[in-house]
């Protein structure tokens, strides 16, 4: 049961969100512009990096949806698992596995991360928005995660549950209207 | 030096948002929802409780400008720095330290908060409103104070600085526009 009494029974952030649309709306609108767009990073890699900073944040509602979002736009179910096994040998690309390390340091602490860390992202292809952008995705999914677990929201433990909501989320992106499937009405 | 070219040499959380506008945007909106409202807690009381997670985070930046913020609507210079050095005796209301109890926890990890803190801050009269802002301010810190030092922002060392921002802050909100003063043209 959650900490307060949120007036509904929508599962992880959902809940929250429905009982404060006035902070839900930006958040939403935050989560589409980092996460919603192909420009640098795709999406399915957005999402991986978020899923895997997730999991470190031991996260089950978020890793469970934002890992069924990434296997969506990857087009298997295996890599997002992988990476959460065993980053340094999981099948992604040198760049990428410099990225999810930077994220995995940005879980840690800001101040975890080295110049050594961003050289090695460099030398394996990463841009400056690339970099970027992986800070502030492990940034944002430290926020997420404190929410959903701070206030002790419940999650579903079935995975088809998560692979409809993915769907959804690819179709409609992160929005606080009924009609996105994703979050309820208000 | 910042980890990456941002194109501009503003401080803090200002550099970072200036070099991605996109989703300095929503950032924005969201603090302002979260932050620059009366609604239950009082703006100083939620800026005291973002001070406070980011001296937990040891994020320079964030620590200074919004405990000046915090400064600024408490209308004294003493009550963060006593938060910082010992909540325990801190010359707050029982229901903050409660509150800046959760929010601590929230800091360490969202499942870090128990059902006992929840309890005491409900008996020293927080509402669930109150309780679910505490620890939505403290996730939005953990994400804030990850951005600045994930990507190795300059920090001013001059008190006078954050105190001048801080006016801006309370008069103008947080914004992207130039005519706030916090946050530069873009």
């Amino acid at each position: 049961m959650a900490h307060i009494d949120l007036g509904n029974d929508f599962p992880g952030i959902r809940g929250p969100m429905a009982y404060s649309p006035k902070t839900a709306q930006p958040m939403n609108d935050f989560a589409n512009a980092l996460l919603a767009t192909d420009e640098g990073l795709s999406k399915g890699e957005r999402e991986l990096i978020g899923a895997y900073v997730s999991s470190l944040n031991d996260c089950h509602f978020c890793q469970s949806i934002h890992g069924a979002v990434a296997n969506h736009y990857l087009g298997d179910e295996s890599t997002f698992e992988a990476v959460k096994c065993d980053l340094p040998s999981a099948p992604v690309s040198g760049k990428m596995r410099a990225l999810l390390s930077i994220a995995a340091s940005v879980q840690k602490g800001g101040k975890q991360v080295t110049p050594e860390q961003i050289e090695t992202a460099r030398k394996e292809g990463a841009t400056d928005r690339d970099i970027h952008d992986a800070v502030l995705i492990s940034a944002a999914f430290c926020m997420f995660n404190r929410y959903v677990d701070g206030l002790a929201t419940w999650a579903p433990t079935d995975p088809d549950f998560y692979r409809h909501r993915a769907m959804k989320v690819a179709e409609l992106g992160y929005r606080s209207e009924p009609e996105s499937g994703y979050f309820p009405p208000q």
